[in-house]
């Protein structure tokens, strides 16, 4: 690459390790000897747009460390799709500010949006490296293995089941909890991660891959609750019927048409509504959504996740100063072996942008349940989990 | 007190460290000589009259160290407010099971319980020893400093606000986060504990000793929203009108004619659409109920909660065997200096049973605020929080 100045940006829904890449960019831009200044995008492409543009490069090490522990954006996060004059007015902005690398760490909205950009620089022939550092607690990216951001949001859900398993077995009933992913199941899947003895929930698991019937789920309900006397359920927050309308609608979108379906607690209370009204009014029905907690709660990332996410911003910066290549989107692949490795590879912008990887079909158990196989492929990602211990219950006088 | 068994129940909402306290009355009962063995009471008092008891005995340390760690009721729990004529049977399965010493970790309920069945106890002239182990998560039991469960659910609380300012910052709207608690603030309070930075959330805080005025909110909201360009609300469950009637009506009650509040996502929805009707439909508001994680979530226990959930339930069995006391309520109290250290007392039952101790008026600040004061109280009980980090937001060429 050109000497010039790289710039970075945090884009879309937190994740708790995201600013791990963003300080492993830091880093890696810093020990690269094209680059002439790390510069960072305050609230992402919005910020570029307004020219809030910050100097990243005389961040102390310990700020930056201490950043990196933190959860959500530190550069503050955007939810915005630039127009194609608002891509020429980034580009200008690029030249003015001498820019000739940029990362954009977050989902296919983010990929998509430095896709664009890269061809627009190529019309105009500017030469900038454009790279996409993945981010998602929704692993819902194509071509890596998974995301950074996922592990760790896994991690969490893992535990709030593993603790309302035991709820749910304390003072029995139905349960629902209703995990994020609007359009895949990956986050709602890693809910079996609770799973340690014969009888623990979730004992039953639905995701955006299969359709939503309500009589179906009833049934299930039903005949769990008849078997084990009480009944945990993970739910998606992007199920939905055969016609693809989710269970409840919201009007609200963002810019990149996405709806609304987090921050409110209107699916778990249908879905608790419909089993009194149907299965009797007299179970007790509870309904939790677990909402943000999943992707910014403070203290409890994965390890696995957090030296991932590092990596792949340390590896982005390599690429885009090696010379090797002008673009492309960071990816994560998984080395054979008993012993769970990754090491770091990159695709095209093309393959990742817009597209949406949803839970594989061998992870996938009926229309309810999520296959063994899935924990191989979760469990390295979150990290040791805590162990639950049952009393027992030695009868009298044995 | 005279030879004889233990017999041990839990009863209530689970919290992370309840098993803790069980595993120490175990360990207390079997290092005590008068005791003949200890029997467990599955569903506790509803176990009891079921005689679904179970011998505790002949557990191993491995599976009581396990256990001890694990959330929520080994022995599982009930909300069940016993009948006179349920009491007289109680006492009968006491004498018939050679029961000399009934252990009750619970609530102001469960202190009831124990209250009415020592009074029963006194007039029918049968001598058992009958203590209540407190447990809460709510932290509302009188006399004692604070309550075992207490200090988990505050770290918990106060992670995840830590966590959601940050989301909250890098995704500016408005956001509410209802927490547990009917009656008392406690647990919504320790929401401060995720203040580091001057502007951090959470902005305002509603809790139940306070009358909740809707126009007051709106009012208070606008201020934050116009001053930060954000504005994180933290809010009781329990918040009510002028009138006592809580904003959202429940029709479900247990029998101790508790209403259910929890696991349900009405109340931060309602909040929610206020504030859209009112301040603007284009604002980004979201509402997070924070629900049954607060109480179960596996792995994330405070470490001095769970010392003096074990160390509560050793007590217990202490005080019953040593032969001063027959019955009553074990208590702990902060000592005096610097550093946090605490002692076991004990209470009458009386002074525990149905009483709720709300947050101390020293600890209120106005009508949405929580005294800096409340952080010495706090912090010590939720043990060591994560430290978050910003960016400088260093201008450019400086």
């Amino acid at each position: 690459m050109p000497p010039g100045k790289a710039l970075i940006g945090q884009s879309g829904g937190p994740t708790s390790v995201i600013n791990q890449s963003l300080v492993g960019l830091i880093e890696g831009c810093r020990a690269a000897d094209p680059i002439r200044g790390v510069l960072g995008a305050v609230h992402g492409i919005a910020g570029i747009l307004e020219d809030r543009l910050i100097d990243l490069g005389r961040e102390s090490t310990e700020t930056l460390e201490g950043v990196a522990v933190t959860p959500c954006a530190a550069l503050r996060s955007v939810r915005k799709k630039p127009t194609r004059e608002e891509c020429e007015r980034v580009l200008a902005a690029f030249q003015r500010h001498e820019v000739r690398a940029f990362f954009y760490i977050g989902g296919n909205d983010s990929a998509e949006t430095a896709h664009i950009l890269n061809e627009l620089a190529l019309e105009q022939a500017y030469d900038v490296r454009l790279f996409h550092v993945p981010k998602t607690i929704d692993n819902d990216l194509c071509v890596t293995d998974h995301c950074p951001g996922y592990g760790s949001a896994a991690r969490f859900v893992g535990s709030a089941f593993m603790g309302d398993n035991q709820d749910n077995r304390s003072l029995p009933g139905i349960k629902i909890d209703i995990v994020m992913g609007r359009h895949a199941g990956w986050l709602t899947a890693a809910s079996v991660l609770a799973r340690q003895h014969d009888d623990d929930g979730p004992h039953l698991v639905y995701v955006p891959e299969r359709i939503f019937d309500l009589d179906a789920f009833l049934g299930d309900v039903d005949r769990v609750y008849t078997r084990h006397g009480r009944c945990l359920v993970a739910a998606s927050e992007g199920i939905h019927l055969a016609d693809g309308k989710p269970l409840i609608e919201s009007t609200e979108t963002d810019s990149h048409g996405n709806v609304q379906l987090s921050g409110s607690g209107a699916l778990g209370d249908f879905l608790a509504a419909e089993i009194k009204a149907r299965l009797g009014s007299n179970l007790r029905v509870r309904a939790d959504t677990f909402g943000y907690l999943q992707r910014s709660f403070a203290g409890y990332a994965s390890p696995v996740d957090a030296r991932e996410a590092r990596e792949v911003g340390r590896a982005a910066a390599r690429m885009a100063t090696a010379g090797e290549l002008a673009h492309g989107s960071v990816i994560i692949e998984r080395e054979e072996g008993e012993e769970y490795r990754s090491r770091v590879g990159v695709t095209a912008l093309e393959n990742v942008a817009q597209h949406t990887r949803t839970l594989d079909e061998e992870y996938l158990l009926g229309d309810n349940d999520i296959a063994p196989a899935f924990l191989d492929y979760v469990a390295p990602l979150a990290g040791e989990m805590p162990r639950t211990a049952r009393l027992s219950d030695f009868p009298l006088g044995g």
